[in-house]
């Protein structure tokens, strides 16, 4: 007995990340029954960036020009290039403000078990990227979860080969944590890697 | 150093319920890098059910008509009227399949903390609807809520100075619940109004 329009928008709702029927369903409801407005503003932002919205050429994160302005920056270090999964991944390394050097922002990380491999992240451009003769060092900022390692250390071997410099975010224990709730695979490496 | 027409993809994801700054940001790439489809079926679905959907001059519910086809269906008891909070509500009724009569949908519950009074979610219209002369009894269906208790208290009184009887919804132990794990208040009420 919902109305097709309704059950569309219901439907269109469950295509965002972490929404199931019963939020998109209240997300409708609560749109159409007590804000029109945020729907109209929605509708209207999701158009303007997926018609505005590309990749930058150099780096890949989003921008709206053909080459970013983080890549345009000369005050940053174009000897250093960091590579991250995503540009969420980029801004969290910006906000620590202790980095000076340019990005490259992979499509994600490989995935072998949901059949997720090098040319769908876009290795092959970083490769190209790394090769331009004035990189020296890249920083892999992949996560640390199963799929950013095993993506880390395709790249490291893939990058060692063309004679750059390859190193990885440090691992261990988060700045102000308590030792007893840190995981003891992250106290390991904190041993592993003390200095 | 997130491009303002992302930014502002970003705030409009957050006037959704239940979404906060971090599902807003992950929703927003998400759609950017991986699915510009979805984003533009969503666009498409908000400005399509906020043009053609508005409220049934009967019921209120959600309908593209003047009237919806609930209220229009010659095969329900139009004696029996079932007041809800949300079309929501009025789904989940619907999905029981016990219920034959006519429907109205408040605009949700009185809620003295927040300031939402009778006014606010139609009320009158609903005592209008009530005493046309066909109605004999209401059943309150509002949620079993402080909010919806109270707003139940309210329309009883209202509903029963004008001559209409009123029930309301049974409280008790749902079907297929072990006692050990229901609350103590639902096990009160199934004994107060044990059958
Ligand atoms: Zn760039
Ligand atoms: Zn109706």
């Amino acid at each position: 007995m919902i109305d097709p329009v309704v059950q569309a928008l219901i439907d269109a709702l469950r295509g965002l990340p972490g929404v199931g029927p019963k939020s998109a369903q209240r997300m409708a409801y609560h749109l159409l029954q007590h804000d029109r407005g945020a729907a109209v503003r929605l509708s209207q932002s999701l158009l303007q960036a997926v018609d505005e919205i590309g990749h930058c050429e150099r780096c890949h994160t989003f921008s709206r020009d053909r080459v970013c302005a983080t890549c345009l920056d000369p005050a940053r270090d174009p000897r250093l290039l960091c590579v991250v999964e995503t540009p969420a991944d980029q801004g969290a390394l910006e906000r620590s403000g202790s980095f000076r050097g340019l990005y490259f922002v992979l499509a994600g990380a490989v995935s072998p078990l949901d059949g997720i491999g090098v040319r769908d992240i876009g290795v092959g451009p970083l490769l190209t990227r790394a090769s331009d003769g004035v990189v020296e060092e890249v920083v892999l900022a992949t996560n640390f979860t199963a799929d950013g390692e095993v993506t880390a250390h395709i790249l490291t071997e893939q990058l060692r080969q063309r004679g750059l410099k390859v190193t990885r975010l440090a691992r261990g224990v988060p700045v102000g944590s308590e030792l007893e709730y840190v995981d003891l695979g992250t106290i390991a490496h904190a041993l592993m890697d003390r200095r």
